[in-house]
């Protein structure tokens, strides 16, 4: 039984490409995938396809529009979903990514650090699991095939 | 037609008051359901219940259990809801409730500062529409009726 | 039994008065819900609330972005669709809303003249009832009483 | 990951196999399905398996049975729709299956000439993405394998 | 708590009435609503809205058109199905609505004679209650407000 | 706004009128609905109404049939759903209306006795709120209206 | 594209090797699956499994337990329901079998003698097409491969 | 035609090794998943993952945390679920776990000692098929094959 998880969260660190070589290193059956991670690339894609907007909110919109789609098809052929908090940055399509997906009824493993537990409790509360780091997460999907 | 409209967001001003007063000046048919506004209590509402937790965590995921159950309740009986990003906080709540109600189908409008365009391009993209102000939210309802 | 039924289609004449009209004259017991049927207020709605934008595109953006809002609130609250197709204008709206209506199971009658059965055979074929004036839409509303 | 697009739009041109070879082109791990490109087979289908029938009509009716077999079975099997509309013809079976597709929340690019943005402000603003050709909807699609 | 009362099958005696006048008898708070009991009525709906049909598949097909609109109009608005099968006639319409009533959860009721229960066995199997006489539905239906 | 709230669990004592007069104390605008609540009429409920059966198993099941058509049919028409365990009988009763509650995302309140922590642990999990007293649901119910 | 179809109707000739054998002749990509095809098995299963049983009631009871196991999963499976009426015997399960694949979304195809146009007519005007013929039927699976 | 089995159930007794054995023997091709089968490992998969909780209760709960996302995951896959239960404990999460698949209409076998024909009456009335044995189960999926 192959799966396949959705990496949602931050892309300023390469925390995804450490999942999934920790994965790799369990033989975990697992493939990976996630939102673009190249941040510029993320902020430009409208533009890069559509060409240049009128103003920054039309920029987002048109870069939205492409990332949203990215984000639609690859849930949707996901079997769990993994969303990472930190503590820079508001994050909050990784809070509306982990949302869906529990509304989605996909099972869902939060990652934060023990510094966010006040502000993520209700989103906390609302995933299967919550815990507070890559190999803590991988272990909960390992335990899938024992 | 009498519709009920949830009301998402921060709690650390009278923001909600100030939209029923408003609609109540326009003659709107609109009755408005929110998350309990009073901090302390959202805060301590699983202990008030269950009485003193070990820890923090655990004193804020009580809390959270009941906070989660009030919206569903609440959300699930609204037309409409209403989400309001402020320049503070993480409002990962906020996040959460639009995020959720979007995948429920449940017509959406955001109101958010022109600061936060950015960060919020992506959940604005998903809702139906994005204001800047609760006037425009009330005019965006208002508009049904005509 | 009191039934909504939403009115989609053109807003260019005021066959939505007629059917009101007539189904008052008979006694059924509906209510009926439309889009905006003011044109220039449809068009502009964007603009109105959010003020001007740099572009037509943006400017229709914001607006549908609104008259969408509006037609998702109503429509949940609707129990029947009536569509109604005429000669003129492209109308791609009124084939979305029919064929909205049609995937979320909302019983709908589609209303259009002689001349276009050929383009519309496939959506006619997908909606419940197809007739050529508003009089046979309401008989068969009317019938659902006898 | 292969993924399956569905085609909706006009079969006067040769726009499918542009698009299949362009995707080859760029090595995308897509198939595509359509509906009945030939148009005389597509308008004859009803007649050719159930035989003649008494008037036009009822020639389209058992025609876009057939039709409308064919597309549920070949969306339901897709992971993305592109609806492509053009300046001519009325294209209400583009816009039937948009919506169905975007009604069951399957990722939709529709393609549409600049002159058309108008009447379909309000399908463009339901569709995850808007472009105006086939290259820019192939660009978004590539987006996902980046 | 008032309940509506889908009440399918056949139509060539007044079981409704009796049903109706038992339930008012029992003071049970139930509203009834059904398919057309008038047969020729039922048979003509569809030439009486839309004319003359060039042959009897033709005539047939409209007919069931407004007949299939009104018993998706009704049982979306009822709370509970009960099925009549008796010993005449094909009655596939009354599976078919059993079995449309199930597969919606709608809970259901089968009444059939004792004759029937080898044909009917797998229908029977998949509602929820499964009973001989009018009386025996209802005191079904009376347990409810026990 | 009223609620309706399904009291699922032991029928061998009277808390259900206990949770009701409390409810009426703190007026809260809540209606009450339950299980058949006399154990005999709940076991016998098939034969009353069908006749003697061959053996326990079929009376069982017929009474089975009758009960599971009341419980869903006053489930759909509840906001909200408690379930109580006690600490003897076996209960799977509960812990199935519970489990087809949360599939069916009712908001759902679970009351046990701290000795039933540990065998409820993945049902308590899923649950929105554990409590270990009627009070304490109604409290956590009383919390919406705040 | 390799579909999977569900031949739902009698089983007193064998209409479905000649289907599977007619479709190995087109070199369609189908594979067939079908309700039990052994009359004597098809009632007999459940005594087979769970040994005598106390009447004919319940002999068929535990018959269609298990019948309608395998029917649930099989149609699951399905991509695609063919129905086939012929003139004699009630054929309900046939009905039920079309029914709950209308509702259930899949798509579906009624093969039925002329003389059941009448009787059919409403289940006949839900399915996607109606023909006489197997290999009308075949024709049209076919089409999806043009 | 694999198909994928959860079975459900107590862990005191090697019963799905059993299982899986008499279906290698019947040549069924089937592959059976379940919930962690180590008992000690199932309550100890919190602390272990998450480290030492403050009481019995939390430890409980971080456990049932990664046990419930271990089933939703599994389930989600299945396209059968078999509930086992026998004589002793409390076996709610059996319970839970046949409630949720019949809620998903997942087709469910249950299996349980003729003891307990009385207390599981209202889940065997609701699951498709209810035996005694492994045996007997075995023969119900192996029924699908013929």
């Amino acid at each position: 039984m192959e799966l396949t998880v959705y990496l949602a969260g931050q892309i300023h660190d390469n925390w995804r490409e450490e999942a999934a070589m920790k994965a790799a290193e369990r033989n975990l059956p697992l493939s990976f995938v996630s939102p673009q991670t190249n941040h510029d690339r993320s902020d430009n894609i409208g533009e890069d396809i559509l060409g240049k907007q009128p103003t920054k909110l039309h920029k987002d919109d048109v870069a939205s529009d492409i990332n949203n789609f990215r984000t639609q098809v690859l849930m949707q052929k996901s079997d769990i979903v993994i969303a990472l908090f930190g503590e820079k940055y508001k994050q909050w399509n990784t809070a509306m990514d982990a949302s869906t997906a529990i509304a989605l009824n996909k099972p869902t493993i939060i990652i934060r650090p023990e510094s966010l537990i006040h502000p993520l409790k209700e989103l906390s509360n609302k995933a299967n699991v919550t815990v507070e780091t890559v190999d803590q997460a991988l272990e909960v999907i390992s335990y899938i095939f024992e």
